[in-house]
């Protein structure tokens, strides 16, 4: 077999031309000991990868191969490869590395690692002037901490926006008692909402979809969902006020967001915990408005390797599926995709398939 | 024994005239089954009574008595009242009612009572149209459960400012894992905050004071703190990045406040904790500040019965004395306190005495 010494994909150069993707080879950083070569065949579109190409989160190193939502095969396996075997199918997901000694990385904190963080795409790999590049691309060459053997009851398109967005969703479920006899609520209903739904009601608990409109409810429930709030109504918040014990904010803005009257609903240290990360300016938060139920407000980055492992058991357990809309990769497909995800025009999340027709 | 029919003691009757205190009688609510009146021996002086008379937390129900760190003996008690004696030296502090029958008030959460929560001046008690008046003054009539006995080895004068100031710094830190192995720190040194220190340090936990400069030092090493870090000099968070468990934040301002440096000091899903209520507009916070850690921010209201005992006898063990200096009540002295709170002029609260030269 012959290894990759260059993968091919496909990048944005800007954010003003952030539709239009270039079909270019990259270099991959140097293999190492603990490294997997994953040959790709399919990768999920994140919201973060259009705030990425599109600007909304400030300059990027481009041009840039996006794409975080991985699933392969292992096709090289460095000497010091314990947790993969060659051939199998694996997933990596938005980062790629953490400095792997540190009191966080040796707590299954490795994506709050305070020394060093390589995001799957646009980080500088030290001292070599590479930028990762990401999953639009024929190949990922990944630390073995960060690749995920997939169980074999998994689909590749269906498990794949499971890597990011699944597990953004999963670790603040399971870090803060999602289960039985909790309540929990899942505000925004899209890529990462609706994993929230479905893992929620997966791991036990009462699970509430709020949304702005009711027209999303059907879907909701489908998902999991046994209750629906829909905050476009005059008093939604009333009849659960003091009730929830986690709501995992999964919106993609805070436009608009009265977060005095979500708290309310909070019990008493309650926490609100956001994974989007809105493009916009902040909220301002006044002590007195977290001290009528002392609830706690909080943010969740991915989650570790075991909570990956975990999660993907359980999904193949339960039978759990997100809801995918294939597209092919290549110039047309990504540009669709980007321009859907801008609209929000997706149910409840893309995969890029047909890996083995664009590269070779 | 006569029974009080009427309280006397000091109103003030706007915020433009806050520092002028006019002895009246005033009437107090009818005694029920379980309540106690107290004749009040010492009263602290409070961040809050300040706020609440100056109207920096807005309107107010003028004339009002304030005071809510009550100390005195119990010379009535209703029918019904099991966990007072008659004669005990008892204390009241902030809150002096909930409704006492929901899940919060079940659980030990009655601080945070969705319901009803009188307040120990400034509520209306329902159905009466009687204003709640506070401590300085020569009687308080209260439902028992928010009556504490006093433990004989803390002196009236210094135990005084315990029952609002020691129990807001107490109870964020019990109920947030304050203790042997943890490192905890305390923003802000002056009511609260230098309870803070001595209850963090008495609870085992490694302490450290958090001030703007070093002339606090001293007396904060002398309060119980490990260490101490002064945030007007330059880097001053750098040598402790992600490595706080609980910050309480008992500063009594906000303006001027980097919170985002304070939080990089706090260990993954670390706490940041505010029993402050600044009068100012709240911060600006974006999920973006608090995902490198996933730290959780929220605000503590006072503490259980429960806790008030706790801390009144972890302070009868260990000895621990607030640094209290005691005014006269009266005209003069109440002028003199609200005067000297309003520039931050104490170390680090007062207590109003000589009650029984003044009240007949």
């Amino acid at each position: 077999m012959s290894y990759p010494r260059q993968a091919e994909g496909f990048q944005v150069d800007s954010p003003d031309t952030y539709t239009d993707f270039h079909k270019r080879f990259f270099q991959l950083k140097p293999f190492g000991d603990y490294d997997v070569d994953i040959k790709i065949e399919a990768c999920g579109v994140c919201g973060s990868d259009v705030h990425t190409v599109s600007g909304g989160w400030g300059d990027q190193k481009f041009p840039l191969c996006v794409g975080h939502e991985i699933v392969g095969h292992a096709i090289r396996i460095g000497p010091k490869v314990t947790l993969i075997k060659e051939g199998q199918r694996v997933g990596v997901g938005a980062q790629s590395y953490s400095c792997g000694s540190c009191k966080q990385c040796q707590n299954e904190n490795e994506t709050y690692c305070p020394h060093l963080q390589i995001d799957t795409y646009g980080a500088e790999w030290p001292d070599t002037g590479i930028i990762s590049q990401g999953g639009y691309s024929s190949h990922v060459r990944t630390h073995e901490h960060w690749v995920f053997p997939i169980p074999e009851a998994l689909s590749t398109a269906v498990v794949a926006p499971m890597l990011c967005a699944g597990l953004t969703a999963y670790s603040p479920l399971v870090r803060n008692g999602a289960g039985p006899g909790k309540k929990v609520g899942i505000v925004g209903l899209g890529g990462i909402g609706h994993f929230g739904l479905m893992f929620a009601k997966a791991l036990g608990a009462e699970t509430w979809a709020i949304s702005r409109s009711r027209a999303k409810e059907a879907d909701a429930r489908a998902l999991g969902a046994d209750g629906y709030i829909a905050t476009a109504e005059e008093g939604w918040e009333k009849e659960h006020l003091c009730s929830f014990d986690l709501i995992v904010n999964c919106a993609n803005s805070s436009k608009g967001f009265d977060l005095a009257k979500y708290l309310s609903m909070m019990d008493v240290h309650g926490r609100w915990i956001s994974v989007g990360m809105p493009e916009e300016e902040g909220q301002v938060i006044k002590a007195q408005n977290l001290i009528a139920n002392g609830v706690l407000i909080g943010a969740s980055h991915l989650g570790s390797r075991r909570e990956m492992l975990e999660m993907l058991q359980l999904a193949a357990e339960k039978g759990l599926k997100g809801w995918v809309e294939e597209l092919p990769i290549g110039e047309e497909g990504l540009r669709e995709a980007m321009q859907r995800m801008k609209k929000g025009d997706v149910r409840y999340r893309f995969t890029m398939t047909g890996y083995e027709k664009v590269f070779n």
